[in-house]
């Protein structure tokens, strides 16, 4: 386990990347959104309607054959059908940067009226008047204080509350899209799948986890106790005489790398079956859940769709995907290609 | 938040103060078990059967009637109809010694035959002795390696099956039934018609999580994901080719008193409506939990029968309860008085 220090370096390494790279490897992004297919006609679609029939759909619906047969050699009882998705890049876009740090430099800006002095005051003047170069000169420290800025010294009941306002206006920069319309309609189809057989589907995310229960059940239909991130510390208090949890400027714990198993154990208590990833960062989760005795299904989401969404992997800053393409073969793990597997992207524009 | 230094030592001086007084400020237990009434008796007589018909039940049932009444005033989603209980005290004995403590003293035991020189070395020695005097004389420092030496060093698959075979064997010191036997009838009956009204039932422990979960879904149909407690440091590594979460001997969370609406925020992300304890330590839970917005319940589970259980409250070491006395009425809580509000304490044994 990375230590805390390292792990704040580690987001804040990433951050800085994300910043100061913009989409270092990655090809142009196609604006055009997904074509309307509508609910009731994916519905009469069948299982997973998105996915063509190729390679990918296969083996995830010969998986749920198998742990769903009673009496079957590879059957798996219903609580042990703990399915565990990653979230940037494996259920909704991550590019240009993760939505979280677009939500942090909208949040500076906000809250630049309340403090004339950023004006004058890096990183936040670099942030103000668009100057990433600037924020960026500032280093571990500057990212820090932004997080630290729009993330922390408030409530989590105020916390929440931000988030929710946020999500419900921000765009997505290229695609115009309110960003909770930039998820996957084909990993939103197989949460809902893998439920309806009988999984419990969990999202367990490098990202902050408060920035996404929010909005989680309503997006994907995962509730808020069951998705796991990166959090910042909090501490219990009294504030205008009534209890509060403060949300601290420290972080509490990295769900990343080799963080997930450890985020997964915490919080869940019992080893996946089925887990799902895009990126290096989900390696040790899609490890973890697939050497368990038994049936095990990993999946890593490629980003090949430089027409419909980015192709990245190897080279970008966002969403490295190497050793994963590396090791899947002789793991057994399937690699959603998107150009070729998924028939859409996004789900149809909401009018 | 204490530190985490300082809740390590917490839960250190309680442990001592369990092994060092027997009982003290205790009434005596009785042996009695509680009378056989049979499982299809109990469905027979409705909701909450072992419950009197007293305040405290009819106080539940209301609370429930207003939040699942469609268009009413108090109603709750189901998706919000979130319950936590307290665990040792709440929903299963705690006298003469935490259960975890009895745990830790027979592990000692069957480790012995790997450890000839505890023979000589205390805090080992005074265990295998039963001279706890001689093992208390070591202070914090012989109770954490007691703590490390029992549960830590292994990995978390193996931890778990060292559980499971304790709990499955290991025996009360004065019931001689087995802990999974020394639970509370009306609460797995109150968890139960919980869930029937669409709650999601959670288990808030000061005590190890990994110590619980092994067996919470069998006993009280808590599934280990519903389960939060105090946990060790886990590493995610390779043993034997095959990646392992090493269980460290380090203190990663203390889910007592003001940690317990943060282990709720961490695992749940959102605010009971309901909230069980029994002991001081669940003083900060049921207030995050009773301050909230709309219809809120709060019981304390106060143990008062020493003849059929154990007599206790201000001055016992364990399970000590005063502030919550002192301020429940004010603060709109109910405490259930187990000798004048229960008809048993245990279920019915098992043939």
């Amino acid at each position: 386990m990375p230590s805390r220090r390292a792990g704040w370096r580690c987001l804040l390494a990433a951050s800085a990347a994300v910043l100061f790279t913009t989409a270092c490897g990655v090809s142009a992004p196609g604006t055009q959104s997904a074509p309307p297919v509508s609910r009731a006609a994916d519905a009469a679609a069948g299982e997973l309607p998105s996915w063509n029939d190729t390679a990918a759909r296969k083996a995830i619906v010969e998986f749920v054959r198998k742990v769903t047969t009673a009496g079957g050699p590879d059957f798996v009882p219903p609580p042990a059908r703990i399915a565990t998705f990653d979230h940037d890049g494996t259920l909704w876009a991550e590019q240009p940067i993760y939505t979280q740090l677009a939500f942090a430099l909208d949040r500076v800006k906000a809250l630049a009226p309340q403090h004339p002095e950023w004006k004058r005051l890096q990183p936040f003047k670099g942030v103000l008047e668009g100057d990433l170069k600037a924020v960026l000169g500032g280093g571990e420290k500057a990212l820090a204080e932004l997080l630290a800025v729009t993330h922390t010294g408030n409530t989590t009941v105020e916390f929440e509350s931000i988030v929710r306002e946020w999500v419900a206006s921000a765009r997505h920069p290229q695609t115009k899209r309110l960003y909770t319309e930039m998820v996957y309609q084909p990993m939103i189809e197989l949460l809902a799948y893998l439920r309806a057989n009988g999984f419990k589907t969990f999202i367990v995310s490098g990202g902050g986890v408060d920035f996404m229960r929010p909005w989680t059940e309503q997006v994907y239909g995962v509730p808020p106790e069951q998705v796991i991130g990166s959090r910042a510390k909090v501490q219990y208090g009294m504030k205008d005489g009534m209890p509060v949890l403060m949300r601290l400027p420290a972080v509490d714990f990295v769900d990343d790398k080799a963080g997930k198993p450890i985020g997964i154990h915490q919080a869940i208590g019992r080893r996946p079956i089925a887990a799902f990833g895009n990126s290096d960062g989900d390696f040790e989760m899609l490890e973890w859940t697939t050497t368990g005795a038994g049936a095990r299904l990993g999946l890593i989401v490629h980003h090949t769709d430089a027409e419909r969404e980015w192709a990245y992997d190897r080279s970008s800053h966002i969403g490295t995907l190497a050793r994963g393409l590396d090791e899947a073969s002789a793991r057994g793990w399937i690699v959603a290609d998107m150009k070729r597997d998924w028939k859409v992207v996004y789900p149809p524009e909401k009018r």
